[in-house]
């Protein structure tokens, strides 16, 4: 985290109680198959969605929650999704890789390093 | 924060560098009017939103992010955001509640107390 992150996280206004532990984000932009921008839809975001849900619902952890969300903005590095409180940015590509992302990071909270992706502002 | 989550912030595994200092989500669920749930955009989310995009804009903070959301779940609470990684959900009604969030929260670190709701999962 930055110094700013971590300045915050001390700050005792900021420390509601917490929702959820986990809250995974996926984008679900839709861009025609020949965009040059690319989109996580048209790059396959739909099935490892379906992962998502089934396998967060496996663990019975009603406090690790999954929501679609509008362009992420690095689209040619979709599917892409967004993990937080930590801020972490995964590009999953198969199945394996979402049971992964739940296994160790959702449900672990360790970081999945082969799935990271660090996108630039 | 939890005591899970104050203990993934001290794990040097997650601390990866941000991408944004704070990523708000807002919630764009469009249920009709008369749907028993509610949602988000029959409550106004649009009009929030824009004004969000011109209030973080005019800040000039490239590290301070907006995405649209589906469905976050507390449906009757709408129009609803939550501001990572804080995990602070804010229920703005007024586009001046948008300004204050703005500068209070995204920018400044600091809760806008009578904005939050705590949404019980």
């Amino acid at each position: 985290m930055t110094d700013a992150l971590t300045a915050d996280a001390a700050d005792a206004a900021l420390e509601l109680p917490q929702v959820y532990t986990r809250h995974v984000f996926c984008c679900f932009t839709q861009r025609p198959p020949q965009h040059p921008r690319g989109s996580c839809g048209a790059n396959g975001t739909q099935p490892l969605w379906e992962r998502l849900g089934k396998t967060i619902e496996a663990t019975g952890r009603r406090d690790i929650a999954m929501t679609a969300s509008g362009c992420l903005t690095f689209c040619q590095a979709g599917p892409i999704m967004v993990v937080y409180p930590e801020g972490v940015w995964y590009q999953p590509r198969t199945p394996e890789d979402i049971d992964e992302i739940v296994a160790a990071h959702l449900v672990g909270g360790t970081l999945v390093e082969r799935l990271v992706v660090v996108p630039r502002v």
